[in-house]
């Protein structure tokens, strides 16, 4: 049912191009997941999201698990007919929402105790529930119940942190009982090269179909982030999928993919995409700005998406200025556009063997550079 | 440029089939136009107003002009390209909106001065004024500048409105400048028999292209209103369009249509469907009710929208209470497909002329009874 397949290795990085087989299709990568956290890629209707190219979406088990609850996702026949998106499906554990309650969770060896965001109610995560909601919800991959330890944090701390989660995707990996449903661990181990090293070693002595690197991009500096992903990527078996999740700027999409990770997902191009910040070949473009107030040029004029073959920058700003439900929508489109255009283009690098010049280009140029009008 | 074509009208009933010919296409009567007043109807882009079936929109003058500017629309082509929309659109006088500023208004018979809602900054409209905006907006029709009287209002205090209101439409045809336009004369005259057959002959007398009916639907019965419609409707010349301003719900639209009505507006599909509230061949729907949690049954199984195809009351329920900009879409899709769909009705009954029983059967009907789960 699962079949990852590695059909071009960069001969000069660690870059690969493959496919993933799915009970719901096949998606390819590197691939990047759009997040559609409520079980919707927020303005997005899934008909869009198949025209503008994704193949993979994400949704996040915390949230369907407190609305509307994932038996009721379950009676309606899971979350691909509940969200009417056809393709391949991935949902995370609820570590990371959980992880981001703060004060509002407990944590103990057995599991995770938190309050819900929404009405305060107390619950109780064991890894097996994570496991038990997420067969619920029915996702093609779905993820261990990991800790995501906090940034800073002492070599102690992540250790412990790093060996709850390791208990934990023992304890998932015996939970799991269908077999139309991939469970991938999660590498953790903070910011401490060799905690990454052996968080990343166990895991695979856990015998996974993928692995996931977590715990990035929680407040560290770029240059450590690329380190720690670096370190876990290097441990994980070549042919199996690896996941940076939560991960990241245009950049750090095709630093990560030069160091062999498979897939990605981000809020940042949806949720710029609502607060009015573009991702364009020119770097990125603030639509408030009063420049744009009579400029008939697409966002970018290399852009094929629907909002950038009928729409002015002008058009967008005077949406965005007045607050209408279009300028989510058009800018949604534009920004995952933007993303799975760029992910097409790494994948196109890497199968011609030019990726060390495209992520020099890439990374040289204003688009790299994140040139911003917004700073 | 123009031309309206009476296709066939109904040996029962004062209803009429037609086709309205304009410089950006011909659409077919009677119309509803979804309502569009910032140059975006709420929620839907342009492809999506088109797979729909919609076939002309209206668009708001009083908010075009504060926002983002009739001069910077003007610059960019005209409403048409600015809004991505290539088929007819109808602007109103901005008449309206002004009237419903309550305080923030003062009129004399030179105009109408006004505050903006939006930053407080006073505003001059004449006559010719309002004609200059829409023409600079670039609209296939437009609305000459009205007072729509309040209700309820005194004969004395109606008949002076319906005499300024006279007095501006002559002015605006005066200020008419461009042919590529055509501007609509509009029937005031409060509740009263007497005004509104006087208002009608007066207008008529102007010799518009097009007449419309303002000034109702404001506070008065339904009965009064149907009177003081038939009223107006009668006295407008045959072989012209007859537009019903700012009305209605379904039962309206078919009233009114048995009335010789060809043309509407209003935001209740569009607005209803932002607040949860669907309309559909059994009735009225309020999808935020509990006993949708579990629903798997679209909104409208006799509908083949988008919405209706492809997701359940349940998901819809739970994308609504979890705010999602996916509910306004797809709702916004639903109840404009029905508007548009009835309208679809509508032509056809008088087509084969069983208008009389149709209107009967709808109006009988649970969906013409407005039976709604929110009572």
């Amino acid at each position: 049912m699962f079949s990852y397949t590695i059909t071009h290795a960069s001969t000069e990085t660690g870059a690969r191009r493959g496919e993933y087989q799915t009970p719901h299709g096949t998606f390819q990568t590197p691939a990047f997941m759009p997040v559609g956290t409520q079980g919707t890629v927020k303005a997005m209707s899934p008909d869009r999201l198949t025209e503008i190219g994704a193949e993979i979406v994400l949704s996040n088990t915390y949230h369907l698990y407190l609305r509307p609850g994932h038996r009721i996702v379950d009676e309606l026949g899971g979350l691909h007919p509940f969200m009417g998106w056809r393709g391949p499906i991935l949902t995370d554990s609820g570590g990371f929402q959980i992880y981001s309650l703060g004060a509002l969770r407990k944590l103990s060896e057995e599991g995770v105790k938190f309050t819900s965001h929404l009405d305060g109610s107390t619950h109780f995560f064991r890894p097996e529930d994570a496991v038990a909601i997420q067969e619920a919800l029915g996702a093609d991959v779905m993820m261990c119940l990991d800790e995501c330890t906090s940034y800073p944090s002492s070599w102690e701390k992540t250790r412990a942190s790093m060996d709850l989660t390791l208990s934990w995707a023992r304890r998932c990996r015996e939970a799991q009982t269908r077999s139309d449903q991939a469970l991938f661990g999660i590498v953790q181990g903070g910011m401490y090269p060799d905690l990454r090293r052996q968080s990343a070693q166990s895991t695979v002595d856990l015998d996974f179909p993928g692995y996931a690197v977590g715990g990035l991009s929680v407040g560290e500096a770029k240059g450590l982030m690329y380190e720690m992903a670096s370190i876990a990527l290097e441990e994980l078996p070549a042919n199996k999928p690896r996941y940076i999740m939560g991960v990241g700027t245009p950049e750090d999409l095709v630093t990560l993919s030069g160091l062999g990770a498979d897939m990605f997902d981000c809020v940042m191009p949806t949720r710029n995409a609502r607060n009015g910040t573009l991702f364009t070949s020119a770097g990125r473009l603030v639509i408030k700005n009063e420049r744009y107030a009579r400029d008939d040029k697409p966002i970018d004029e290399t852009c094929g998406c629907y909002a950038c073959a009928n729409f002015s920058r002008a058009y967008l700003r005077h949406l965005f200025m007045a607050h209408e439900i279009l300028s989510s929508i058009l800018n949604t489109i534009h920004n995952l556009s933007y993303y799975l255009g760029l992910m097409g283009r790494i994948r196109e690098a890497i199968v011609t063997d030019r990726y060390t010049t495209f992520q020099r280009n890439f990374l040289s140029s204003t688009e790299g550079e994140n040139k911003n009008d917004a700073d």
